[in-house]
Formats: C-alpha cells, structure tokens, sequence
C-alpha cells in the first residue's frame, strides 16, 4: 500500500453547483424533505460561497496531475465557479457576477493555447486540461452555458479573446481534433457533441451546432440525434445500465433543453417518441430505496440525488408536470441553479408533490428494443417494498458484466440477495487512483460473482465483452398481473454446449404472508458438465435443511480462475433427496430459499475476498448450488421473506420458512413447479415452452395432469381460489 | 444446524402493550417525530387490538415450551391483555375491558395452582408458568397492576379466586418458594420483590409489601430497598452496563411508582439521592444515536426505544418536568398506557420538547462509587457526533466481559472502532435456541475481542469472571475540558506480573479540523512477554504506512484458545521506524490511526469468523499491534476523522492522515505525547504520573523540557495558542 501523501485536493474545490439543504444529524430525527424555500436556499448559498469565492486570487496552475489530483480538482472547480457565476448572473441581475465569470474565462483564455496533451494522458482519447478528453467536454458543457449567460455583459475584447482562444479553441480540439471520440456513438461522444453544441449557441456559430447535432460531416451518421437514435433503447434504457445511465444523460437533457429553446422547431424533446423524456424516468425507475440497481460497472452509493438526475427530474418536469416528480426531488433534496429547478422548488412547497409512481416494467434494451430487456418486478409502487430485477439484458458495453439471466432481489429497504457492482472506490487515490481496480475485472465482472448459471467455471462468453456484445438473451413472455407478475428468456450462446434459460415470478397468494419469488433457472446440454448457481444471501445464516460442514480452521480459495480465485469456501453440505434450503436473518427479517436440486448436488458456502492482497473487496457471503450432470440441468428454487425479529420488544416469529417442499414436474418444453407448505397449501407455477397465447398445455404432476393455456399459470392454493393469471 | 420445525409462535402474541406509530417506509422520507397525537394513536390501537383479542376464545395451554416456544409466547401474551385491560378500563372506564382482564385472571386461577416446576426449567431457578422463574416474575409484574386496575369491578367471589388461586399462589411461589432469588441483589430478584410488592398493594396485603421492601425475613438485608442500594451506584451505575440496565430498570420504576403512590412517606424517588432518577439519565446518556454502548454481554441493537425505557423516561418526565426528555420520548416514537405517557405526548404535541442534554461524564462504578467508572467522552451533545467510551468499570459480574481499560469510538452515527457485543440471536430459535451462543463465551467476551491490551494471549484474569468480580481499574483524574476531555485509569491484578495504564482524551486543536484521540496504553513489566492492542476497526482499509502482505490463498486462525481461535490471520506487516499508520473508509469518511509502537512490531490483521462452525460470528475485521518485550510496553497513538468521501456529487477530499508522526517520551511515571503534522504543526499531550493538583512535572522531549503542573496538560500547536486545560 502507498504511504499516504500530502494532501492537495481542497473542499473548495466542490459542491459549488450543489448547495444542499442537508444539515448535520441532529439528536432529533430530521425528516429529509427539503425546507419549503430549497431553492432559494440553495440561491443562497450559492451566492455566499461564490462571494468568497470571488475574493480569492485567480490561478491556473498548469495541467499535471491525473484524476483526482490538485490540478484536476482545481479546473473542474473553475468551471462550476464560471457555471454558478453565470446562473447568479441570469437570477439575480447583479453584474458582479458576471464580470467574475468573464475574468475568470479571459484568464483561461490566456493560458489555454499554450497548453498541449496532458501529461497524465490516458491511453484512449486524452485532453489538455485535463487527463481525457471526458473531463474536457464536461468543463466546455458548463463554461459554454456560463458563456451564453454573462456575455452580453463583455466588452467585445473580452468576446473575441474568450470566444477565440478559450471556447473555439477547445471546440476544435473537442471536435476535428478527436473525431474519434466525437463521431462515436456512446456517452464520450455525446459529452463532446453536447460541450460543442452549448458552444455553438453561445457564440452563436451554427456550424458548430450543426456538426454537434450531424456528426462532423454534417451527414447526420454521427453526431448527437444519432446518438439519441442508438444510445437508448425504444423504452429509455441505456445498454451499460442505470450506473451509467444517469451519468450519459446528463449532456443529452443539457444540450437537448439548449436545442428547444434555439431550435424548438426541431421539437427535440418529442424525437423517438419523447425518447429523452423516457430516459429520465426509466433512470428513476431502475433504482431501489433511492439507489441504482447496481448491475454492471455500477457504484452501489449513486442513486436519485446524484447532480445528473437534478438537471433532469427539474428538465422533466418542466415538460410533464408530472407530481410524481415531485416527491423524487423532494428526495433529493437538493436543487440546481436553473428556472426549472426553481419552479420545482416552488411546486413542492405549494403542497404538490405525489408519490413517484414505481413500476412493474420490462425495459427492453437496444437501439430497436430488440436485444433484451430489463426486467423490474415490484410488489407495490413503494419503493422500498420486495422488489426483484432481472437481468436479461444485452452485455452493455466495454462496463458490461458477464451475468446473463442474473437477478438481484431486494426487501424493506436492503438488498437481500445482491451483485457486487464495480469494485472500485471512486477517487480514493489509495484505491488505484480511485480507478476501476484490479478486482474489477478478475471478480466483479465474472459471471461467478452474480446470481446466475456458470457451467464449468468458466464465466459467460468466456469473459470475452466483444463476443458479449454480440448476443442478447431472447425473451420470453412479461407479464404484469395482480397475482403474478413473471418474466422469462434464454441464451444459448454464452457457452457452447450449454443452453439457459431463466423464469422468475413474483407471486402473491394466500398461502404465503408476504410475496413470495419462484424461480426455474435451466441448463440444457447433451454433455457432462459442472453447474454452479450462486446466491449472494445478504445476512447472517440462521439455519439449512442439510449438515453443513464449516471449514473452521482453514480456508482455501474456490478456484484458481474467473472470478473463483476470490471466494472462500467457508463450507459446504450435501443436498438431501434433492432440496435445499437456506435461511437468514437480514436487520429484522428472515429469507429462505428453497430449491429442488437434482440429487447429489452439494452446497457450498462462500465468501468473498480470498487473492484480495490489498484488501479491495468487501468481504460478503454466498451459497452455491453445484451440481454434475450429463444431460443439463433445472433448479427451481423459491425465495421466501418471512417473519420478524423485533429487539427493540423483545420478540421473533416465524424465524422458520413455512415451505415444506419445491418440485419441478416437466413435460417436453413445458415446465410446472409445485410448491408445498407445511400447513398441506399447494402452489403451482406452470411455465410454457411454446409461449403462444392460445398454446395448450399440460404437465403430469405426481399423477395428476396440470393443464393450462398460454405462457404461464399460477395455481392458486386451495385457500386463495380466485383468479389465475 | 436444525431443521425447520413448524413455527408456532404468534405475532397475535406481541405488541399489544406497544402500538407503535412507526408506519412502513413510504416513497417520500417519512420524519419519525410522533404524531402530535401520540398517546391517543397508542390508545385508539390498543383499543383496537383488544377488540379484536376479546372475540377470541380464551385457551391457556399447559405449560412446555422454552423461551420464544408457543406456551411461552401465549402466557407472555396472556399477562399483556391483562395488563392492558386494565389500562384501557382506567383510561376509557369501558367495563369490557375490566370485564375481560377478570375473565382471563380467573380462567389461570383455575389452572395455576395444578402447574408443577415447568418441565423445561433452566437449571438456574425455574418457574411453573415458564422455564423460568424471571418470566413468572414478569407476569406477575404485569398481572398485579391488571388486578389492581379493574378488581373493583370484580364480584367476590372472584377476587377471593384470583387472589387466591393465582396473585397469592404465584407471589408465594416467587417469594417464599423462591427465596434464593427473591432475595439475591440482582435483577432477578428485583422483579421478584416488585411483582411481590405490587401484588401486595393490589390485594392489600401489607405483609407482601414488606416482604418485597424488606427481604424475606423484613429484616432490610435484602429485598427492593437493599436492591436500590446495591445495584446501582452513586451516579446511577449498573454494573453489568447498559443493556442489562435499561432492562433492571424495568421493576425497580414501576415498583417505586406504585410506593410512591401507596407510602408516599417513604420518599421512594429522593432515596440515595434521588438513585432511581439518575439511573433513568444514565441509561439514556449510555447510548449512542439511539442504540446503548453494547459493552458486556449486550445486543447491539437494543436502545432508548425498548418498552422498559418508555415507561422509564414517562416516570422521570413525571418526577422532574425535563423537557429533554420529551426528545428522547419523541425518538422513542412510541407510548406506553399510561398517565404519564400521556402527559409526555401532550407535552410533546405542546411543541414543549429540547434536545437532550448527552454529556461528557464519569459514571463511577460500584455501590459506593468505588470500582471503576465508565467514561464517556462527548465533541458535543449531538447524540451523532465523536464520542468516546472508556470502560474502566468492574468486571460486571457474569455478563461482564474481559476488557479492562478496553474503548469504543463513535462517530457520525456509526461505529468507528467497535466492541462485538453479545455472541446471541435473541429468540432465534434456530440459533441455539436464542440463548447466549456457545462463542459468546469463547470468543466475545474474551479480552482479544476487544479494543485494550491481550498480554501472552491469554484474557485479563485468565478469563474467570469470579476473579474479575475482586478487582477494578483505579482511576485518573477524569477532565471535562473545552479542548481537552480526558480520563485514566490503571489495574495490576488483570494480569499476575503485568500492570496496566491507559489514558485517552479526546483533544480540540486548530491544527485538525476535527477533534483527535490520544491514546496512551501501557503494559509494566519486569519479564518478557507479547503484547497484542487490538482495534477493531469498522470500513474498508484504505493504506497502511507498512508494507502489508495479505494471507491471499490460505488462512489460518490466530491461535487457539482465549478467543484468538476465532480470528483469522489475514494478513500482517512490520511496522517502520517505531510507527504504524492504519487508514480506513467508513461511509463517507476516513479514520486513521497512526501509532508509536515499539521497534520490529508486528501489525497483523484479523477477521473474526474462525473455528465457527455453525456461522454464528459476524465477520468484522481488526488490526493488532503485537510487540514482545521483556520490560514493558508503550504504545501511543492518535486517532484521526478525516476527509470526506462524497460518492453522490463525485468527490473526495483528505482521504489521508495528516498527522506526520507520533512520539511518546516519558519521564519516571510522567508522560508525554508529541504529534506533528504534515503541515509542521505540533501538540503535545503531557500526562502525570501523580495527579496531584499541584504537583510539577517536566519531561525532556527531544532535548526540549516540556512543564506542567497538575494532572495533564495539553500543548496547543503555534496555529492555537489560547488556553491549555
């Protein structure tokens, strides 16, 4: 580990544009909801940290460390000050504002020519001020809007020198200087057709809107509306995932809102079917308790507040005046410096926020919808009631991981069975520079750290991200009832010889107190073949239906590759006549997970961090499902919420899972799983091969034929009989 | 590990005392202020669900069943409805209610004079109703107050049947069938006497009364009044700490309560000064947002919030007219049945609540004040802000744990280096039965599982709690100063030839943007021994200033026996130059703890989580320094908040110690500590030998004679001149 060095980064350097309502903890709880006045509050405040800004001495140092570094903080802040003095300017009328953001861009002005690649370049497309050209289309998005704001207040040098030497000067490097980068279509590229375009309506220079918009050749197969076309899919989703979602759409609502008020006529907010707009919701709707939905290259603590989401809940509402959207910014609690942001602020105080409506959605993936989807399946709009994703998504990119048909579930606030996300520790220097790490790849991006199938192994597509990228799962049929809310898909190509697919279920019956998951996750193959099915359980184990054997006095890796070189084998024990069941305790709820194994299938307890030499990985538990077989392989597994324990009053009930039994019937394609409880309830799940609508089906089940039409069928208990699905 | 067995226990069996006002978590953040309404919330519900009780009919099954079992579960209910019944009859004058207590005392006066001893007594004392003779106790506790609401409701022959069969048969049992417990000075025998004594003012029996205030014999050597003598000391102490306070505090309100409103000449609240209203304070001032410092056998999630507490802090809102306490009530969220929980939710709806007053403070130990103190050490009243707690305290009897001189350290909001607490799952059955786990014996209350000095791997006394019981730390001087909060306390019997010291301060200087810990360990001995100083830091390591290598591919426990069984060595360093540097992320902030240690120190890293083989310990990690020396040890160290880690707006500021180097010289029994930060600041913490007040002191600091007068004196770096303490 490095030793720790002096320290140069400087909390001036931040939190400019964010003038949070957020207080220290008090010994009274504090509800989060913003004071009646957020806005102007954070006007305030704003206005009281540029003052003292503005007293300060103005100094460029020139551009020499990487991310994070002194230099790196230093430019970024100068942005945020030229971006805040330039909204100060516009809400306030007070000049002074304006002039500081005038001296502040002749000062870079100056300097900026001068400057040639960075010297901490990064290896695929670097910048000048900064270490990549990213970081550079982010400063030019928010000095081009500080620009347009303050530069009627210039005198004409003033212009001519900034607009020459500052804004076109970096517009150039941004765009004929890295067509690469310019011309591609991903989030780097729509940073940099963004920070053009703001550019192009501040000095009012079409042609640079032209080629933000078209690409640079103006032939509209690159550029900004293109990027609109490939980069989300028909329902909003963006394909490297919410994580990244949020962060992408942050130029798009920014450039877009500049296009409708220069260019209303090109109603870029109705392009797509009002694409944009979608974005923003499916970007709320793919989180949890406030959090992202951590699949993928994701950080587990960026959610709802985070600045991008402020620019595009205010941008959104401005366009629906949606109430739900409301009580999101409510959550946030934070405001930005614009009219819309205002206006939100205002609409909050005058009592008229709703809740957000969560929903139960499949989010299909690709440019046409067509390779995969997300699939979110919640028991109520409360966000922080049981809610299940699945990922039967495209691979997403160079972030993508390699967990195809992979789920995370989630309960009463926590994340009960988990994904890892990214491993990384964001701008920690002692964490790698607070880079993606090492880890990231040998761990968090195998498919053994998700829960999902691995044959032999080995992870999805041999963890190869360009083969990856070529296949998506097909989907099976989505559907949102009240009982049953269900989804399914298949592979076949993430390992040769191996066919998956998945169906997962939320199901609401009597039987059971609370919803319950079923899920059939299947291997079919014509060859010998191990089959892991990892659980990443969060909680402590409280008890299983089988002898577990702990390895108390030494502990060995569970591999030696893909991802299994980082877990521990802590334990393991033998499945008896072919269940499994595991259950825990996670803050005062219990989970139980029972699955119908095939027979002779072991169970091992893991736990992460094993070739974790410097200490990277969170130490976290699993169980999981192995099994050999010749002929492929069907777990059915049901994931039951159960009980309390109360410490506060002294109580717990129901510590004990109430299923007796799990068991897979098939017949051909054509799949059921019954479910016993111990009070003699019978629940039944048939899920079709052939998912036709009017396709008839039927499975013997111990003797009896279960029969049904259509992709899938709840069968009630006899306690509950009304309705199917 | 069990398998799952049908689960019996009945959430109809619970809660009924509490109706919570706590709702679901919703979309939007909900504050946890109580309604306005509070105390009528409660009633409406109570109401309610007594409502719905009173249809039912009534079964009172034979006894069977352990702790947490059904039969358990119903007669806990059983004394809850009577309880209740007879607070609703009181508040409402609604004869149903008494109506319905009646019926329920006399369907168990015709079944209880048949119970035998329960058949699955505890070997200790055990009762008829349940296995144990405490829970009897608790019911009859609840069931007297139940009587004596609604018995002037009652025909006579009723109350000669309930008085009779079951309030006499059961305080006879308690009493004089139970005399070792009905007189032991413990809180088992406290409920005895307060369930005695309350049935004695419900039946009119003054000979119980006496019995209960007196002991068996009156003669005063035992029973309540010796009880609220001994148990808790001058500063309202209990000697087995928090968690088993809050709950012995329980009968001894309740039991006043009704003294002072039966024999009101006796003065109840003003004995001792005023003990059982100091000990209501106390309870809440050993607390940490929200939760109690889980010293000694404690679960870490018990707190203010727990029911014994609700009528605690009613009762003493009741006596003094504190308006902080309504902010602890107003935390609580919840009301008990009663007039004085009432009058605290009226208060409340008043808007009459402060913030309580959380203190710096020395709580001593011991009856007379004489066996220890626990020291805790606030930044501020924020009950979220640094607090420091130093556990100088006696042994505390069979819960107490073998951690003399050991610490706890607190910041915004969460542990930052943490005590395990109790190795239990209360009543969960699948662990262990919910009793105390076999590992709370051989790992959490073993000296290595705590935060203070291990000699030769063996727990301070050899682990033997009758020994431990003999001897408490000697104190320091204990200082409550603007910059300088500190306490000390030494013990030489903890180990045969090794003697102890240890000093810590919490120090407010300008060259740390926060508050810092100094800490001062001292091992003295004339003969070799190892010296391991465990720190059970809570977060991800960031960097070490040693070279750190991981155990990577294999584990091995640390030892095997005295706890260190049950931790994995994870990996280990060499500390240079005399010093150790350990870093850490927690949240959103950076902790370091850099310290003087002895040439060729080992730093070994641990995990708790070995020889485990029913998964019942939590995997947390620590660090040890581990030194050998043949003539003593001294380890200094500074702890050290810093930094911000801010995932939401994407930034991260001084994730690096800047403390650059910590020194520990010493004179005779004078010590001093010299810290110097990167930026060339020094502070000096001078620590005395001889506390006296006037005594001088000089210490040569690297050629410099560094002077004081009294017990310590804080050296302010050149940036903060003002005033030493």
């Amino acid at each position: 580990m490095s030793r720790p060095v002096l320290q140069l980064a400087s909390a001036l350097a931040l939190g400019i544009v964010l003038a949070s309502c957020e207080s220290r903890a008090q010994s009274r709880p504090i509800a989060q909801t913003p004071q009646a006045d957020g806005f102007e509050q954070t006007l305030s405040n704003a206005k009281q940290s540029l003052d003292a800004q503005m007293n300060l001495p103005i100094s460029l140092p020139v551009p020499k460390d990487a991310g994070g570094g002194f230099t790196h903080e230093k430019h970024k802040e100068s942005a945020k000050l030229i971006y805040n003095a330039g909204q100060l300017y516009k809400l306030t009328d007070e000049e002074k504002y304006a002039d500081y953001a005038g001296k502040l861009m002749q000062a870079y002005a100056e300097v900026y020519p001068g400057w040639g690649l960075h010297p901490a370049q990064k290896e695929q497309s670097p910048g000048r001020m900064f270490w990549q050209n990213l970081n550079e289309s982010w400063w030019l998005l928010h000095v081009a809007q500080g620009y347009d704001a303050v530069k009627e207040t210039l005198s004409e040098e003033q212009r001519q020198l900034i607009e020459t030497d500052l804004l076109r000067n970096m517009a150039d490097f941004l765009s004929d200087g890295s067509p690469k980068t310019f011309n591609k279509i991903h989030n780097h590229g729509t940073w940099a057709t963004a920070a053009v375009g703001l550019t192009g309506y501040a000095i009012d220079d079409q042609d640079y809107v032209e080629q933000a918009l078209m690409g640079l050749d103006k032939s509209g197969d690159a550029g900004f509306l293109k990027q609109m076309e490939k980069l989300f899919s028909p329902d909003g989703y963006y394909n490297e995932g919410p994580y990244y979602q949020r962060y992408a759409l942050m130029p798009f609502v920014i450039f877009a809102q500049a296009v409708e008020q220069n260019n209303p006529e090109r109603k870029i907010f109705e392009r797509r079917d009002g694409i944009l707009k979608k974005a923003i919701y499916t970007t709320i709707q793919q989180s949890y308790g406030g959090l992202f939905f951590p699949i993928n290259d994701a950080l587990k603590d960026k959610g709802i507040a985070t600045a991008e989401l402020l620019h595009g809940v205010a941008i959104a509402y401005d366009l629906t005046s949606d109430a739900g959207l409301l009580s999101i910014a409510e959550t946030q609690g934070k405001f930005v410096l614009t009219p819309e942001s205002r206006k939100v602020s205002q609409d909050i105080s005058a009592g008229m926020a709703e809740p957000f409506d969560y929903k139960t959605m499949r989010l299909r993936d690709g440019e046409n919808g067509t390779e995969g989807a997300l699939d979110i399946i919640r028991a109520s709009s409360d966000p922080n009631d049981l809610s299940l994703v699945v990922k039967n998504t495209s691979q997403g990119l160079g972030h993508g991981h390699f967990d195809k048909l992979g789920f995370l579930l989630y309960d009463a606030g926590h994340e009960v069975i988990r994904d890892y996300g990214a491993a990384r520790f964001l701008n920690v220097e002692a964490k790698y520079g607070g880079h993606y790490l090492a880890e990231n790849n040998s761990f968090a991006k195998q498919t053994i750290a998700h829960n999902t199938l691995v044959v032999d192994e080995t992870s999805h597509f041999e963890g190869d991200t360009e083969t990856g990228n070529q296949y998506a799962p097909a989907l099976g049929t989505f559907s949102n009832g009240e009982t049953l809310k269900i989804t399914s898909a298949e592979i076949n190509t993430a390992y040769a010889d191996v066919a998956m697919d998945r169906t997962m279920a939320m199901v609401t019956d009597a039987a059971f107190p609370n919803p319950i998951i079923i899920d059939l996750i299947e291997g079919h193959s014509e060859s010998s073949h191990q089959y892991d099915l990892p659980f990443y359980y969060n909680g402590q184990l409280t008890e299983t239906n089988f002898e577990l054997a702990a390895e108390t006095t030494s502990r060995r890796p569970l591999g030696d590759k893909n991802g299994y070189q980082h877990l521990w084998r802590v334990g393991s024990g033998q499945a008896v006549n072919g269940s499994s069941q595991v259950t825990w305790l996670l803050d005062k709820k219990f989970y139980s997970v029972m699955s119908s194994v095939p027979n002779s299938s072991e169970i091992i307890f893991a736990e992460i961090g094993a070739t974790d030499p410097n200490f990277n990985l969170r130490r976290e538990p699993a169980f999981i499902i192995r099994a050999k077989s010749a002929d492929g392989i069907s777990i059915a597994s049901v994931i039951e919420p159960h009980g309390e324990y109360n410490p506060t009053v002294e109580f717990t009930v129901n510590s004990h899972s109430i299923v007796k039994s799990v068991d897979h019937f098939e017949n051909g394609s054509d799949d059921y799983i019954r479910i016993e409880t111990k009070d003699g309830e019978v629940v039944g799940l048939g899920v079709s091969g052939d998912m036709a609508k009017d396709a008839a089906h039927t499975v013997d089940v111990g003797g009896t034929a279960m029969s049904w039409t259509g992709p899938y069928k709840l069968f009630h208990s006899e306690k509950h009989k009304t309705g199917g699905n």
